[in-house]
């Protein structure tokens, strides 16, 4: 398909180049863009150049931030003793989401892989084990997805903090909210079983 | 949810300000983009930025162009005899993607529809009957969707050009290639009973 202008061929191409974003969709979110006023567009320009300049990463735990410490970590009121880690930054929003978590994070920034080629050193473990060894820290959680890269991950996490003097403890495993017994997997639900609870009537 | 970062936030809303993307999906593209070089950012916004500076309409037709004049419209070996009328930019890229028409375009920017406030003013109608108007055009092609707002237009512009010399023709309607009869409409596969071809073997 022969694109009538080089400005819009560059936006499309902008656009496909994003993940899940074909070339039809990318020239359908462009020629929506141009219906618009052009200050819209330009708005849209901007705000991308000030992501580009302003975005950070938190020196403590890596997530987004705008200043040097995120707003978890800059929290007194957050407790310090206690370090979620999580694989990015969509899974701490998700965790605050839920308002059960009181307690700061680390971004790994991925997870074990070898078929994507990332291993341990692509990911912030280091720094996780240099935080792990500050005295006020007493537990880390290992939030990981419930998938084969997130246990390998997991595992060679709790190694590396073998000699620290944290708590290592990592998410329940269990049936979730509104599942269908019938159609659990029989993992899951083997250990929702083996790590039966007393019922709180 | 809670965004950590008042660019990101403002990034995912200039996303999810675009037709079939959400919020989730617009904060995974931003992550994404930040997952790259700053300087892609850097380039995206610029792209924004000269495609809000520099797309224009062509005079003539309306199609999406960088000149005064589409490469259509310009082209002196192209037919100007002949104008198709299109509903919008991709319909053009449609039809020159078929390499079966040598005429000249039309964009209308929209077909008329009542339900979504769409009256013939808002559509580029009256630019039209004056082109038809000129003594080289010969013969008009209503190129719009078979759907009732198409035909509504394609009647309406038709009425408009009742007073003018040209030839006002649509496109056949008829089976679609690789279409099963079985699961052709009844009106479709009645039109194509009764506008049936002489066999070429």
């Amino acid at each position: 398909m022969e694109i009538p202008s080089v400005y819009l061929e560059r936006a499309v191409g902008q656009f496909a180049s994003l993940p899940g974003i074909g070339r039809k969709t990318a020239m359908r979110l462009v020629l929506h863009l141009l219906r618009r006023e052009r200050t819209d567009i330009e708005t849209f320009s901007a705000i991308l150049h000030e992501l580009a300049e302003n975005v950070r990463y938190c020196v403590d735990c890596h997530n987004i931030t705008d200043e040097e410490r995120c707003g978890i970590c800059a929290n007194p009121s957050r407790d310090h003793t206690t370090i979620c880690v999580v694989e990015n930054v969509q899974d701490v929003m998700a965790i605050e989401a839920t308002q059960q978590y009181r307690g700061i994070y680390h971004v790994l920034g991925g997870i074990i892989s070898p078929m994507d080629g990332i291993g341990p050193q692509d990911l912030e473990i280091a720094s996780l084990v240099q935080r792990a060894r500050q005295p006020e820290v007493k537990e880390i959680i290992l939030a990981l997805s419930p998938t084969m890269e997130g246990d390998t991950t997991c595992f060679y996490i709790y190694r590396k903090l073998a000699d620290t003097a944290v708590a290592v403890t990592t998410l329940a495993r269990g049936v979730a909210q509104n599942d269908q017994l019938q159609y659990t997997d029989e993992i899951t639900l083997g250990r929702s079983i083996i790590d039966r609870r007393p019922f709180k009537g």
